[in-house]
């Protein structure tokens, strides 16, 4: 057992006492006044060996300036790092094609030609990885409270690092970005504008994969004739070797593929830009029937249900291949499964009991108190947000009718004040929205759900009802109260351009900017305050300690970096970027557009142009905020785009409904069959929308979620896994059985008639036995 | 290896020379005509070893009388049974309360108190067992056709059973009644016919699943309060101990279960009582709110409506906790992932080519093949066939219309062909059905599905399509068309009532009085036809060979049965029933019976209680006609209704739609709201009806599928069999990993600066090499 102690060193054979270390992957910020034993509590931590419930792996700090915070820089070995992927269960793609659970022992199968040790993890797992190791440092039973903090009690199994982030003795926790890797991605992704790349959105496949894929592809050929979408037709994409740096050089020029952005932003990142691209290049052809529509200037009733149909049921297809096209990716990311993952989330509290499961240890909730939560509490709540909104549109919208009247008799005076109500809305909109994410994210926080999965679930269904209610209610207002079809028309055309546009400029380019000028603004300020006599020490007594401890001035006991090292002033500069929570502002943005664009179709079908438009510059925007505007994201492994899918989907079922209400009601077609009776032409819309909705149903039922070849690769590790279990359990012998068999029933008899042919034996058989040389031998 | 090839002798003691054999499982009778090569070809097949393609199963024959054909028994020894319930993957619960994969060398935790090797395995599992060893007899590439039968070609890996049958070389093939059983559950089951029996149809639970259920139950109790079935929470029942003879004596008197239906019939017909039970509970309450209602006699609108919503809803409930139910019992069968099962069915046909998945030799026909054809070319067909359902109604509808105007222009002379057309149109309906039947199976077939769920699944569709339509389309004219309330109503008492009174009698007692009654008549008139010097020449000119051959008079050279054997009678008398093919008529008479009382409960809400009803006598009914009318039952091993559910599930939107259209149209309500337009009288039931299925979608999609506790059962099982192959692989060693990281790129040193601290070693890594003895020793 010796020998294994002395591991660590072998990486590091500089030893303990060299203050280089492999390049940072995470780097911590403490709070300026915490207390120096809490600090070094934790480090021992990270350092520690697993034995001792530490996480092992490397930290240097970095040389501390006065009444600064300590920061360190957390890194890993390859050896730790190839270890943790495998006890993370990290999944990566075989050499033969199939995509299993990496295994150290195993490692030539995932050594394709190209990768080597440095490479077969990703950034992106590397960065992963360590992530996972800090995390699952927690509290042993002994710890009761984090040392220096006797008030900071510690639940034994929980998250330290997550006690500390939420006593904010750590300030800030981000990976720190690897830049060889960042610019050579950004050169090009979001550099090359007029490039056609982002369409190409594809795979890195191989060549066993690519022959399923072309199995299924020409399945759906087969099919749904005449449905293919292009992207699902690719030639075979060289592959890529590898994310090392040789990478730049020969791949300058080619096509820009997913798996490039899943390599170092992760599976999350990566599926939001491939949904993009799928959605718009779906988009395409809505977006050509729009402008043939109004080139054609239909004007019978079945031109228009026509059209109307075929966009309303081309979003269910849409979505079914989506669902497909996800699978496909999650399956070779190794995501699939990740949503039964047993994994508990680092902040899920409860008491200390047995997984059913896996017999760990683990906190333990009562999935039924969740439930109650879930179904009593927050979903009233919610539904008296929902209200509240609802009510305050409709006071804004009676308020502007009352305008409208003083107008009228009253003149200009109260002219002025004709958009103080859309004004004075859309304020408590944004503050409402405001207030309503944080109320979100508590309750979904106290409804304390295990996995990560299910808690991203129910945060961002919350959002999403409440989103939907403050953007379309107006619209629906319009539309169906006071039926006034080009008011919605203009609305709709505002809503869709002007504030997605407005969106771009402000999501990306706006923080990049401001804040660039903004510190070095308050750098220069700061130098200034603290250089000039009169403001130094007020200056100090701001920056007060919050802890009430005194910032204690003696060097924390590891080893530093060396002052030159550029991570130091790396770790300075994006340590003031935003975090990157998730791409839920993405797929919100994406959730609207698909709102405006299908909801209200049948009267604006320019939408969908407008919406490919947007999405292409989107597309660019959201790569440059991911590279630029914000701080490495944290990496997300997920197998499917959540919550947005059913919420997409029940769009597409509420967009038939609108739909055919809004062609129902439509002057334009009412006099196009003047010969039916109210209550007929009303039947017929009501049948129509019952079609389609049929339509949707058996579409959505008949196209199975996951490609026969994604189902047969997963079939086919399930039956491996089998055959192993079976293995292992021993190969089962004839020998043992029928020695066994002997033993409890004595020498079986076929002889006698009746059923069972032995009586069953309780005295152990002995009676029955017949020994005779000729069975013994074997 | 040579002991192995001796074991067969262990369980026949008595040398190949004995008569006897166990109790007999199989019965195949031979065509008096069949070659004696190939009967004897087939039956040293299923004697044979495995290594040379055989069953190794016990085969006698019957003593043979003179023009008739061959009959062999078939068994199993014991040990051979165990061995076989390994390799087929069955799964049985352990004495831990999970369900795994039976094997023999865990055997012990298998055993419950009180079960012994001999009653480990129920008669069900043991019927199941030889059937799968028969069924696996293949073709092997160098048989190229039958012994005797150069025109009946084999082709490799085909089912050779499966040929015989279909080219009538074996005319009927049936499992035995193990008669001592049978009697034994009949007196318990249909024999009580005052007992409240059926309704307990409950599992028996052992204790720890017990508790898992009681906690699903109080979920249940949480997050639907009062929706709770009765029938879920029962007290702990005793344990069944064991199927063997002791058994009747102890459980006399107590209640049936399940459990012991599935134990001798198999998993398919208790499912099939399981639901009748379920479903016949939740009736109840619709039965009491149709008395309530007719006592009542509510009359406004609101009532009304919610009346109609609360069964509606009701509906979605049923079905959505069946499904639960469904999937807490399919999990304790271990049947629960029968339906991605990778076995094919024994008539599926295909190239023989390496499976995929198993990468075992199978035959494999194309998964796009098998879509096209039911794309293509079955449901056009099928299409076409309700097409012309419908056509026959509308002219026999259309020719009762002539015929009543004819019989008031000429009187009481037409009058005498009134019922003309309905009569013809019910023979036209009768022999469509049969031939229909005939198409759809020939239809399926023809489309190869490879799985056997997938086969039942399409066959059952297009089964279920076709009657739907010839049971309700009248139904729905009469509803829509004519608007004849009181007439609609009448027709729905008069086919929900008589005809099922009628079916019970036709379905059970009459071919069980008539079968006996033709038995004897034809027994005594063959006899007496043989007897007498006249007939006996025409008589044998008549049972001519059908292959040509002449029957040989030869013994076939396999051991006979001693002349005096019971079974010898037992297969003639059980040979005389009809087979029995699958629960599909019961089913079908659940799903009329659901359609007539939901579809139209609005019109006639006592519906549910004639429902109610009739199904305690079918339960009595389906009972008798399982223990007397038929044979034996084939075992199928299914996880859940399959089709039925879905259709099921579509019956109850359907009747959300009909309900909503129902009350539109009732004379009755359109009294009640004389104010409102005929627009928007529609309009309110179209936003109730849009406001029922969302409902029940929203059930639908909140309601987990499968219980937490069978979920954290299937987890834990995944997690085991994991872990188990993660340990298969051995257990990872630092050791390991470090020493091949240094062979590959030298000593590891993290002093270096850069990303990549070692540059990449296309050169082995030699020149890094920096051998120092203290990393050395381990």
């Amino acid at each position: 057992m010796q020998p294994s102690d002395s591991e660590d060193e072998v990486d590091s054979p500089d030893g303990p006492g060299s203050s280089h270390i492999p390049p940072t992957i995470y780097v911590i910020k403490f709070h300026p006044a915490a207390a120096r034993e809490a600090i070094e509590w934790l480090i021992e931590k990270i350092e520690a060996k697993h034995k001792y419930g530490g996480a092992e792996l490397l930290v240097r700090c970095e040389p501390q300036k006065q009444s600064q915070g300590v920061s360190v820089h957390v890194s890993a070995t390859k050896i730790k790092l190839l270890e943790v992927a495998e006890s993370a269960d990290l999944q990566k793609k075989t050499s033969s094609g199939l995509v299993q659970d990496f295994c150290v022992r195993d490692l030539d199968q995932f050594l394709y030609p190209g990768l080597t040790l440095d490479t077969v993890l990703t950034p992106a797992e590397r960065e992963y990885c360590v992530r996972h190791e800090l995390d699952s440092i927690r509290a042993k039973q002994e710890e009761g409270h984090v040392p220096g903090y006797p008030q900071i009690l510690l639940h034994p199994g929980e998250s330290i690092i997550s006690v500390y982030l939420a006593e904010e003795l750590i300030t800030d926790m981000f990976p720190l970005h690897d830049r060889q890797v960042l610019e050579s991605l950004a050169n090009k992704w979001y550099k090359a504008i007029f490039q056609i790349a982002p369409f190409g959105l594809q795979l890195s496949l191989d060549v066993e994969k690519y022959e399923f894929f072309q199995k299924a592809n020409d399945y759906i050929e087969r099919v749904l004739p005449g449905f293919q979408l292009p992207n699902l037709t690719g030639t075979i994409p060289k592959r890529k070797e590898s994310t090392d740096e040789s990478m730049d050089a020969k791949s300058e020029g080619e096509a820009f593929y997913t798996e490039e952005i899943r390599s170092y932003f992760g599976e999350s990142v990566a599926m939001y830009f491939s949904f993009l691209g799928f959605y718009t290049m779906a988009l395409l052809l809505p977006a050509a029937l729009g402008l043939l529509q109004m080139v054609l200037s239909v004007d019978t009733l079945t031109e228009y249900s026509l059209f109307a149909a075929f966009n309303l049921i081309w979003v269910t297809i849409i979505l079914e291949l989506w669902k497909r096209r996800c699978a496909e990716i999650a399956y070779s990311w190794g995501t699939l499964d990740k949503q039964c993952q047993v994994e508990s989330r680092p902040g899920f509290s409860g008491e200390m009991r047995q997984n059913p499961v896996t017999g760990r240890f683990e906190p333990c909730y009562p999935h039924w108190k969740t439930k109650l939560k879930v179904y009593m509490v927050s979903a009233p709540i919610v539904g008296l947000c929902l209200l509240g909104c609802l009510w305050m549109m409709m006071i804004a919208f009676f308020a502007e009718e009352q305008l409208m009247d003083w107008k009228k008799r009253y003149g200009s005076v109260a002219g002025i004040f004709m958009h103080v109500p859309s004004a004075f809305y859309a304020a408590l909109v944004w503050l409402m929205n405001y207030y309503y994410k944080k109320l979100a994210t508590g309750l979904t926080v106290w409804e304390n759900h295990r996995t990560q999965y299910d808690h991203d679930w129910h945060r961002v269904s919350k959002l999403v009802i409440f989103e939907f209610i403050n953007n379309f209610s107006s619209l629906f207002y319009i539309a169906f109260y006071i039926q006034d079809m080009d008011m919605l028309c203009s609305q709709v055309a505002t809503m869709l351009i002007v504030t997605q546009m407005i969106n771009h400029f402000q999501e990306a380019l706006l923080p990049y900017v401001v804040k660039k000028a903004y510190n070095q603004f308050a750098d220069s300020l700061v130098s200034q305050l603290r250089s000039h006599p009169l403001t130094a020490k007020l200056f100090e007594e701001i920056v007060k300690p919050v802890h009430g401890a005194e910032p204690e001035e003696s060097p924390v006991c590891i080893l530093a970096l060396d002052p030159k090292d550029p991570r130091i002033v790396q770790a300075k500069e994006e340590c003031d970027l935003d975090p990157y929570e998730d791409a839920y502002d993405d797929y919100l943005e994406m959730f609207l557009q698909f709102g405006y664009v299908f909801l209200f179709s049948s009267v604006y079908p320019m939408a969908a142009f407008w919406a490919v438009l947007n999405n292409v510059l989107e597309l660019k925007t959201d790569a440059f905020k991911l590279c630029r505007v914000f701080q490495r994201p944290k990496v997300k492994r997920v197998g499917s785009i959540g919550v947005w899918q059913g919420s997409f989907e029940l769009l597409g079922a509420v967009a038939v409904m609108t739909n055919s209400a809004l062609l129902c009601l439509s002057p334009r077609l009412r006099h196009l069959a003047p010969t039916a009776s109210p209550v007929e032409w009303v039947l017929i819309f009501v049948l129509l929308e019952h079609a389609i909705l049929a339509c949707k149903m058996a579409l959505m039922w008949l196209v199975p979620d996951q490609p026969l070849w994604v189902r047969q690769a997963l079939e086919k590790i399930n039956y491996q896994s089998k055959l192993a279990l079976k293995n292992e359990r021993g190969k089962k012998t004839r020998r043992h059985l029928s020695r066994r068999f002997r033993s409890v029933h004595g020498m079986p008899r076929s002889g006698s008639r009746s059923r069972g042919t032995t009586p069953v034996a309780q005295n152990g058989g002995l009676r029955h036995r017949t020994p005779s040389g000729n069975y013994r031998e074997y």
